[in-house]
């Protein structure tokens, strides 16, 4: 075995250059068994297999730095540097995180997991490598989903101009055409870098004019893919535009191909894109031929394929989602899907097989996927945008300045509300609450099983009076018989679940449950707990909160979100604003820290937003008087 | 006077088309004496008369839709509908808004102040359009900068694949080269539309080949701006990629090509695209020659265009910005300064003179803007992003997941902080503690005066524990004294002001002066009030608020933003995760409503943030036995 014995690029630097089709292969192996136990991006990995190879092999790290955009992408090159007895970790409680992480290694020198962003953390890099005389090489690695992403094409346009030397590979896994394009473009990549640049120009004019003359699925495939951005970026044509040197494509799977690409574009002065076409899956049929199952797989088996099978239970809110939005739209023509390529994570494949006229894939363009719904509603329209909350940030000056100013009737489907699990600390969806509730006219609702879920969409799609958030979690719902005709939600009403006195848990969303339990263990010790399904974190249930100042009742808020500016602020900025003093509230939710990777069930724990530690903090919490245990 | 009788676009229509030059005239005459008064965006006003007419002249306003990107430039569409004798009350309080508004008028369908969002708008109008079966025009005004920004990118993408009817008119005023190329691409651009495209295609060809005989200083003008975006854009090349029709460029101060143009467009299948060579400052020579100056303008005096004067006063807190940063940076050599093309907004011209090669004006790309400062952090520079707060929601996942998930020690300028005055609702920087203060690692801090802004400055590029946010207002500063040496600001530690035993009032920023002559009032009601600038909002000076509840004093807290999840709510949110129960806090600010444009001042008033209007709220807030007046 190679691979055991590298646990260091320094290592890997001492193979011969015959051995590494050898290694390829072994991380292959290692990769397929590994992932098959633990779950992981596998897709993305086998594609980048020998990519990763080639660059350690040729470039220093971490003296030249590699950037991951996504990040996802980044198995083998942790596995390069001195990770691999940590893979049967993977993406689990304190284990090896599934994206770059500094505290991990000095070889992860930029930290990803949101799309697109590596392009601009490269030109910083390179500005001040410049303007302190230093001489270490950036390189970027970049898929082409997500380079269609506005901020990157901010970045190549700040590139270009500033002419700053950067590689950029753009890990190019979706032009199924590759065999002849690749062939063609191949060749064009040696024409350009070997020869003077201007004879070459004539040169890939000529080629290019003997396209047509190429047969016709040929013809037609270029046709198909040509009125895009996207042709305007595996062509070349916008990086050469912008004053980048071109090089490409170059097979990502041919070691040979990919050393000769990336020592030319290491000679080259100034800004050069690697155009690397790889395969998603590559090596492993199962991943070779379901891609998008494989992208972000749970475990499997090896031999067929086949994914291991979740135990049964109940439906998690996002199938729920996508259930109910066929529903809606076969009583509402108004209706609209909208999600930023994440057809299949927000359960829009049904929507969009019923109801393709209907249902707009925008690709990674959170901002304009946004002010697209605002302007859809501006016509009268019922825009659901279907967005994860963590990419809802990419999108906040557009709900800020185009939705919620104008008032629309946006509704935002906030999926991966709270934590999300083993994509960890870039991903958590625990923001939302805070950075949407600072927004006039919003209203911000949260089911506390998947029943209600269901209600609050038809409610939501229903609203007349300007946007509504219907924040749900990742995670399986409670189990509930879902209603068979949809029911209103009466806006800002909550919805006592459980009478008691001597304190009240007024919770948020699935934290409705947890506080339903807590409220059995405080029974155990005495406490009589009553249990509010809040139901709205925006606009509050007022009427209840004056109930319960009437009562004097000590109050436990609970969310699964920051409890900076969340549920339990509005609640003290409610009482503050009407001068009711004196009330004893407890504001539980996600503190101040970034939550890593792990189950949704570890992260919960970490924060104490499990019964048990619900429970003792109310006893604690309480007034001497009321504590019995 | 024509224009005394057009109050609506049907008016407009009545006129002949030989009549438009003179209408055209008397706007523009309306314009330079109506604004040498008011102040307003003149340039890009006087820039659009004419296309402003043919548009209305030949579409129908409000069934077609008009969408002004960023917005400033719909001064003349104010004027052809019935709107001119609201221009004397413009931008100011209760007067006609600098942008469109649609409770000003049907004919205002989308509303606009941040650039680049007027294609995702028009996206979603001909979505709707189309999916009701209905045949209105939609028709987006962008220019040349607005198009840059990544959102804009993303929408075209999105609008050239789903091959919409939309006519896109590119505003292009920054083409210093129009008369030559601007003579060929016209000619162009009726040869592409009256033939068949592909035989266009190769004539196009053959013209661009021609280029190269047209002579030096041509040749190098169109080489200088052929490596980059901009190229890209007004070449015509990216729409044509896209599958748009690409018309023009024509004069944008010839009525009859522009109206010839835009009647091929409206007749064009699919998305096409109208470039529009205009000179911004058109027809007023001040303006013409420093239409930098003339894009938001003050009041001037017709004749010379020389400004009126401004009464002596304090500096502005952004010039007390711009020079701090060239002290800073003289003693700092890892200083540099960041700009998302507000060089001259944020007053860095002095820095970009002193050091061009540590100043980077990165063009509308906020996204790109903070992360490229992340990029740079990683190396250890220590840069310094001037942004105004309204644009950081641009920027927000990047200020999250790149900046303070990596903690690192990027400084944010968070200009115009506060109510900024006649730009109204779109531009209040008014989120920003809200928004950046439920992330793990920033400080945000805010000065009571210049001289502390220049101490803050010099602390937070000291700072090298993690990002830092110094915001400041637009206002003028308080005229103190300015020390000639930097000091240190201890991090969460606030300052005793004024000493007082009824009532602290706890104030951010700007709001200690507010504060003061607060007190001062209240003093002449017998009521003391100690007085403490806060200068954190985060981390809080718990010390002080430990200290405040020994002694049980009422609290009343102060800033110009939010009171959702703001300063204010972050005090509630300490006492109550204490468990110090029983405090009187009253939290003053923005309470949950859009505040139009108007003076800073008139902002202030509207919202109670006022030395009167906070006296008396204490009064009333004080618990009986304090209350003496």
């Amino acid at each position: 075995m190679l691979l055991e014995q590298i646990n260091s690029p320094d290592k890997l630097k001492q193979l011969s250059v015959e051995e590494l089709p050898k290694l390829a292969e072994e991380i292959r192996q290692f990769l397929i068994e590994s992932l098959s136990m633990t779950g992981g991006h596998l897709a993305s990995n086998l594609g980048v297999v020998e990519l990763t190879i080639a660059m350690h092999y040729l470039f220093d790290s971490p003296r030249d730095k590699f950037l991951w955009d996504v990040g996802h992408q980044a198995y083998v090159h942790k596995l390069l540097t001195g990770r691999r007895e940590l893979f049967p970790t993977l993406r689990q409680y304190k284990g090896l995180c599934g994206f770059p992480k500094m505290s991990e290694s000095e070889h992860d020198v930029w930290e990803t997991g949101h799309s697109s962003t590596s392009l601009s953390g490269a030109m910083g890099m390179a500005a001040a490598r410049d303007l302190k005389g230093e001489d270490y090489k950036v390189i970027p690695v970049i898929g082409d989903g997500a380079l269609t992403g506005g901020m990157a094409l901010e970045a190549l346009n700040h590139i270009g101009e500033e002419k700053k030397d950067i590689i950029v590979i753009l890990n190019d896994n979706e032009m199924s055409i590759s065999p002849n394009v690749g062939a063609l473009h191949n060749h064009l990549g040696r024409l350009r870098t070997n020869k003077g640049y201007n004879k070459i120009k004539e040169e890939v004019e000529q080629l290019l004019k003997k396209i047509p003359t190429l047969g016709e699925p040929m013809a037609k495939t270029l046709e198909r893919i040509k009125d895009s951005l996207k042709y305007l970026i595996v062509s070349g044509v916008l990086f050469e535009t912008l004053g980048f040197t071109y090089l490409g494509p170059v097979n990502g799977h041919q070691l040979d191909e990919l050393m000769e690409s990336l020592r030319l574009a290491a000679k080259t002065k100034g800004p050069v894109l690697v155009h690397v076409v790889t395969k998603k899956g590559q090596g492993y049929k199962p991943a070779e031929d379901d891609s998008v199952n494989y992208h972000g797989a749970g475990p499997y088996k090896i031999e067929s394929g086949a994914f291991k099978k979740k135990a049964d239970g109940p439906p998690a809110y996002p199938a729920v989602f996508g259930n109910t939005m066929v529903r809606l739209a076969e009583q509402n023509e108004r209706i609209v899907a909208i999600t930023p390529a994440m057809l299949t994570g927000s359960k829009l494949e049904k929507f969009n097989e019923k109801f393709p006229d209907r249902c707009f894939d925008v690709g990674i363009a959170e901002q304009h996927a946004v002010t697209f719904a605002a302007g859809l509603a501006t016509q009268g329209m019922k825009p659901v945008l279907a967005i994860y909350s963590t990419f809802l940030q990419r999108g906040y000056d557009q709900f800020i300045h185009d939705v919620c100013r104008q008032k629309l009737n946006v509704v935002f489907a906030v999926d991966r509300a709270g934590f999300v699990g083993e994509d960890g600390e870039t991903h958590q969806g625990v923001y939302d609450i805070s950075f949407m509730r600072n927004q006039p006219h919003i209203v911000i609702m949260m089911p506390k099983d998947e029943n209600e879920l269901q209600h609050m969409l038809y409610t939501a799609t229903q609203y007349q009076d300007g946007p509504v958030a219907v924040r749900y979690s990742k995670s399986t719902g409670v189990g509930v018989e879902m209603d068979a005709e949809f029911k209103m939600i009466p806006i800002g009403k909550s919805e006592l679940v459980r009478q008691g006195n001597d304190v009240a848990l007024l919770a948020f969303g699935p934290m409705v449950q947890t506080a339903l339990e807590a409220a059995d263990q405080l029974a155990q010790r005495g406490i009589s707990a009553r249990v509010i399904n809040a139901r709205f974190a925006k606009p509050l249930d007022e009427e209840c909160l004056d109930q319960l100042a009437r009562e004097n009742l000590p109050i436990v808020t609970i969310e699964e979100g920051t409890i900076i500016g969340g549920f339990g602020s509005a609640v003290l900025e409610y009482y503050a604003q009407n001068n009711i003093v004196g009330m004893n509230i407890k504001t539980l939710g996600v503190p101040d820290i970034y939550v890593e990777h792990g189950s949704i069930r570890d992260q919960r724990r970490e924060v104490g937003l499990t019964p048990e530690h619900i429970a003792d903090t109310v006893n604690k919490f309480l007034p001497r008087k009321k504590q019995r245990a």
